[in-house]
């Protein structure tokens, strides 16, 4: 039995309890938050225990933690964790700062303890089908990777001005993914971007509509457009060109329902909410990391791929500014 | 808290035991089954009772009971659950004799308990979808319904002995359906059927390919084929026909991945095992189930709809041996 | 150079004339019409001389002929241009009596001339396609047809009347296209109509609305449906179900052309004029017909083709009138 | 009717004569080919006079005149058509530099004869829906757009060498398009390339795979792929996102035929031959010369659209060659 302390009861906790409640052999035995209220009635649901966050971290209950707290708060819970040998599941970004992450991997890496950055796209059904023929080779070399990525509509501006930025924010999930399907890292980045949605993000110092242009050592390319409007739902597409062919995944529509009148044939909306859409793919990360644990193996993606997707956010943003593409080292 | 008792703790009663624990306001209390084991198994995973049949359904810790046992103990247990005033779900079919089902309804009139029929295929959030969209009447007056129902593999042998027949078994579903779906009693029906997948079905009295053709007073049609066989997953798909055009449901596919070779494009099969396909179906009619019983309404579809798709079931039993229509009263 | 007489320059006259203009080694020479103008028209864009009909049959310039005039023509023109010794192409029905396309038959067959009955659906490149393919075995044996042709919207009432009702007038499109993808003669009809689009349709003595359920020795099922209306375009749908899968061709849309929106995805209409719809299949069907002339091969489908499809229709008729299943020997 | 003269016999010159003569009011009347051969058949199919192209220019029974000559050719044939008042159908690219074709410019706007820069794909019955659709609004404002377009295989090396390179040669279509979707200059270009195809293409001093992101001064964004290589097809696709949702064109496939087996559901290739994918396309660019010339207004594309995609294409070249954005003037 693999016992769960959770840190941070808000929507995304609440999800990872979820999660964790129909997995065989591990359970939430302690939850934390900064607020009373939605720590006991999680603790309520999962029969755990509320703790702070520092006797959570240390309990002898508590084999493995789950931080969905604030991003701000990650380097002192990671550290504290790592230091009492406790297996680490970390919501992304793991830090807005990438020397910050490098220091998470020397501490953690010195407690030798597993841990995963929790991209959760990688586990969706879809896209990890897409990636294992990728590696079946059933299309040859990779060549193009093309992403496509917009929120059905932009956060509140309140959010914007933490967040670090489109790219650091929203594009991170794709920045991620393209390396998931290349296979190779990503060395320079063009970035391109403006506010089209709402004038406000663009007075905040962000942008809402944007897009890259990468390039690895080998001449393979990578194109990402981000946009923070999508009427027609939560757009979550990638495609890959290779020597022998193409795959790519589509949406996820709300039923299979078509229908066909004098106006042509119309069928429903792609999922709207990032939980719905990404259900299947939180209880896939949530069940890697326990199996990780009880097998003793290393879960995937780790901190590397925490900080190298870190990495390319912040050389696109980088690029926005000096209007030229940046290589990475 | 609506506390339910379940009879039967085979594969269903387990679906059904895992849908009640996400539904607030329920809860299991007690569980029966004719083996001690998978009784036990369930009443732990719930924290519910073990409790013999008849004691379940008169316990006072119990609301309503959930019917997953065999069919020719549906009547049965029906009789005493409506005689104990609960409220009754029960699996399809009721009992394979129409005569039976009618003193069922008898009772349960009498008793003026709650009864859902679980016909589960209603519950799907597809052919809900489009079900919602014809009573909007998004395409005008239905004229036309084609439903393709085909399974991925026969059923033993030793199960056909006492299924019933293909068209009670299996196109029971169907039927029902096309009532939904036609909103308008069928009165006649044609059948054909052979036995195309397996030759042992045809000695053994029975059909593994079949088809039938429906008509209503007012000249609606209904055209249905079934298949013990289909290579490329579960093929469950509706068509409605209208005076203002047409509403369709296609098959859930496995993933949205779709390859690109010299060979074409390629998209994964259908799903393969109903309790995936119909994973969402049985959480909301149970939803259904338990809201109904909550708010004092009436459960749908209930007895007669359950009697009336055997009399359907019936009809093209005896039109298939006769080689003629055959009207129903 | 195979010289070409057109026997009707009406709209498929037209048709049929432009197909030939663009074969090598075929030319129009002569055009007879009822009308004066529409032939002279035609002969002029032909380069072709405008004839009586017999004449133009027993031209030496004429080496086959094109039968595109009324139905109730083809018996007469037929007998005399298999006398003449001419190559025959006549559209469908080749005439609404079967005793007469026996007649046809016994002269066409003592004159030992190349006939093609112009059932034009089964050289559409996408029905050709899946029908190549179930010669292929890519499904195994078939063993379920089911067919679904709507007419946009129905004909004038004028026109029903000398129609010889829906199942021979539209409908034996789709029992010829069975007979073409089963590979095994139906021999039972089951059929149900009714006038749901247009209530003088009715009155009339036809129907608008029809399904019929049909059977071959071996125990392989089709089932058709027809309709005279249908909002969203030319609706001409085929699916074959096999013992190894499912071969279907879906409608032919006017763009591919995708539009998202909060109301969801939708996609033009299908091709609504019959005309546009099978283009591409009557080029195909005439450069066939003149191939089979150069290569001294039998053109097919031929008159015992036109023949069964009538004798399907005249049954489905009968299964109307009678209420019940009707052989055929 | 509008009498035509045209300059090359070759390949795309005969699918010019082929949609002249389906189009009611012009004709062919004067054909050149710097071969005798090619010259001769396509005057004897077209009841044509084989001419000196300055001849043909100067005929007084040539109104138009259609160059499908080689590129280096175009510079003097516009110049000496214009000199002779014709109306001029100018394959693409009107010239590999920009300088010559601000020099036809001139002489073509100083003679005021009608040009049409033949940019085939805006006139593709799928493309030009999706841009009527935009600028009916019905996705708003467009905000970013994607375009993949892949060739089915690479031309032969002997070709590369004197194709001004992939942007020039192939991505020029592609800058086009941009420009005809966005209604706005793009003014800064980026690109990457890499010979992922054949090395060889490298040592040449080219790419075979590409992308680049182009800009325009109020943010709004395209991004577009090329490949020489693509296994399923001539790959040719546009996508518009808006801020009211989205548009785009998908391929077009062989047949509607879907195939359903173990292996899940697969379709037939993209068409592989631009002359089959774009055959309408033709037909249509030549449909709308005629119909300008008859009318008296202008064909678009023009001069104009040719010179600004080539500085396009240019700079794309210039920003591969230096690693960093160009900016158009």
């Amino acid at each position: 039995m693999v016992r769960i302390g959770l840190l941070g009861c808000g929507r995304i906790g609440q999800v990872h309890a979820r999660s964790i409640s129909q997995i065989e052999g591990a359970k939430v035995t302690a939850v934390a938050d900064a607020f009373a209220e939605p720590a006991q009635a999680l603790a309520d649901r999962s029969a755990a225990q509320v703790l702070e966050p520092l006797a959570l971290i240390n309990s002898p209950e508590v084999d493995a933690i789950v931080i969905g707290t604030p991003t701000d708060t990650h380097y002192d819970l990671i550290k504290a964790a790592a230091r009492a040998g406790k297996a680490i599941f970390c919501e992304k970004p793991v830090d807005l700062s990438a020397d910050r992450i490098r220091d998470c991997i020397k501490v953690v890496e010195r407690a030798a303890v597993p841990f995963l950055t929790a991209f959760n796209r990688r586990f969706d059904p879809n896209f990890a089908d897409l990636q294992a023929r990728l590696r079946q080779g059933q299309i040859g070399e990779v060549e193009i990777v093309t992403i496509q990525s917009r929120d059905p509509s932009p956060p509140p501006l309140s959010y914007i001005a933490g967040s670090g930025g489109l790219f650091r924010d929203m594009m991170i999930h794709d920045l991620d993914m393209a390396r998931f399907l290349l296979g190779e890292e990503l060395v320079r980045v063009y970035a391109v971007g403006s506010a089209l949605v709402d004038p406000e993000i663009g007075h905040a110092g962000d942008v809402d509509t944007a897009a890259v242009t990468l390039t690895t050592t080998s001449g393979k390319i990578c194109q990402i457009t981000n946009s923070r409007r999508a009427s027609y739902g939560y757009d979550q597409r990638i495609e890959v060109h290779g020597s022998g062919g193409m795959l790519r995944a589509e949406n996820v529509l709300e039923t299979t329902v078509e229908l066909a009148t004098a106006s042509g044939f119309s069928r429903a909306r792609a999922q709207h909410f990032f939980l719905d859409r990404y259900a299947a793919a939180y209880k896939a990360e949530m069940l890697h990391f326990i199996e990780a644990i009880a097998a003793g193996t290393d879960p995937s993606p780790n901190l590397h791929d925490g900080l190298r997707a870190q990495l390319l956010a912040d050389a696109a943003t980088l690029s926005l500014t000096e209007g030229t593409p940046v290589d990475l080292s």
